[in-house]
């Protein structure tokens, strides 16, 4: 059965537009592929196919709902996927967006993690909805090689997935005493976490571990929050 | 006389779209303000409407060309300013972009580049305007502390703008000795050239000076483009 209706937040399934992020889907999380939808346009159709006949995911060819599903971008492949939840490593390095609310940010933030071989994000609520197809698409796929989950407060993070002997860096402008990410400790299980991207991280986070500055000029009131997100992964995977 | 044409590249004017980078325009480049519509619900004409005065630059009340200009954004300020063209200064450091594409990320490139005291930006055409409203709203004002020029070629820009002892740093995923931001040599004078979003650099640019590569894990093709540069811009400006 095809899954034509528009995605909402907590309707059991979403769509990777493309055909990038829809064989990043097939070959990182197969167990997930409901079916994929081919345009009868889509000329490169071999590869898509030959993947979903070996895992066993139906094709579907029905133009009227990759237009519908599609928006006005150019897709000519849409994989189906069921939004499993999922946990997090915690003897693995992790980073945490706090209240993060624009979906590219987001998916930009998920492929930057993966570049720099994190695998685990945790997103402390309210925050952007990962499996949003607008996310999924700003990700480039790199969403079905993380583990992602959301909680309700740092507490209930630290309770359920922050390991033995982790230690907790937040990205902030102001507070704590203040190191660089050149100067900081270098531990082997940490946890970067960063903030909103209008307001940064509540103050209350500069108490609960190591507060990270990233030196900046002063002639802008802040960077960008992938950008920052960018460096401090940057950093923390250059000295290892 | 006010303006209300929708922008167009060449048309010797353009707009900053709400009030934050209305103000950068005016604070820092009031030479080439014309005007600003104020919407009739704004709040807090009165800082715009005092610093207007002061510069003899003309407020004007009109919704309806505020509407037009505006798009669908919530904007309430457009600073209207002619597009005077710049020239770099060749005894700084630069950033060169290298045929960008996606106005957003220049927007968010610019930002960057003054967030690390980088001043001047190279552009090798064919590129991005950067005076389009996208760009000018994306680098929250950001490009009225910069100096920015196009050029038809890399020769060009030697030739122009390039001061003596200058090193350039092309950052690339392959081709030349690879070196990462940490381990390569620290200039006084520098040019950080990046490519376009989709292709890169052209192979040329690996003989033209030490190429850069960014650590990463391969399980992504490449970082985002505006991600690579913040690391580019953080690494050069940290070490010094």
């Amino acid at each position: 059965m095809e899954v034509i209706k528009p995605y909402k937040r907590g309707c059991g399934y979403s769509y990777a537009l493309g055909a990038f992020p829809t064989m990043e889907m097939l070959t990182k999380r197969p167990e997930i592929a409901v079916g994929v939808f081919v345009h009868s346009s889509f000329t490169d159709r071999a590869k898509v196919e030959n993947l979903c006949r070996k895992i066993g995911v139906p094709v579907w060819n029905n133009d009227k709902a990759i237009a519908r599903l599609s928006d006005k971008e150019n897709v000519f492949v849409i994989g189906v996927f069921r939004t499993a939840e999922q946990r997090l490593d915690p003897e693995k390095p992790h980073v945490m967006l706090v209240n993060p609310s624009n979906m590219g940010n987001v998916g930009t933030i998920l492929r930057t993690c993966l570049a720099f071989g994190i695998h685990d994000v945790a997103v402390v609520a309210p925050g952007v909805d990962w499996f949003n197809p607008k996310v999924v698409r700003a990700s480039m796929g790199a969403l079905f090689s993380l583990r992602i989950a959301m909680y309700d407060s740092f507490e209930e993070y630290v309770s359920f997935a922050s390991g033995v002997g982790r230690e907790y860096f937040p990205f902030m402008l102001n507070g704590g005493a203040e190191v660089t990410p050149a100067s900081c400790p270098k531990p082997d299980l940490y946890t970067l976490i960063f903030g909103n991207e209008a307001t940064g991280l509540p103050a209350e986070y500069a108490e609960i571990g190591t507060v990270i500055k990233i030196p900046q000029s002063g002639e802008v009131d802040s960077l960008n929050l992938t950008i920052a997100v960018g460096i401090g992964l940057y950093s923390f995977s250059e000295r290892r």
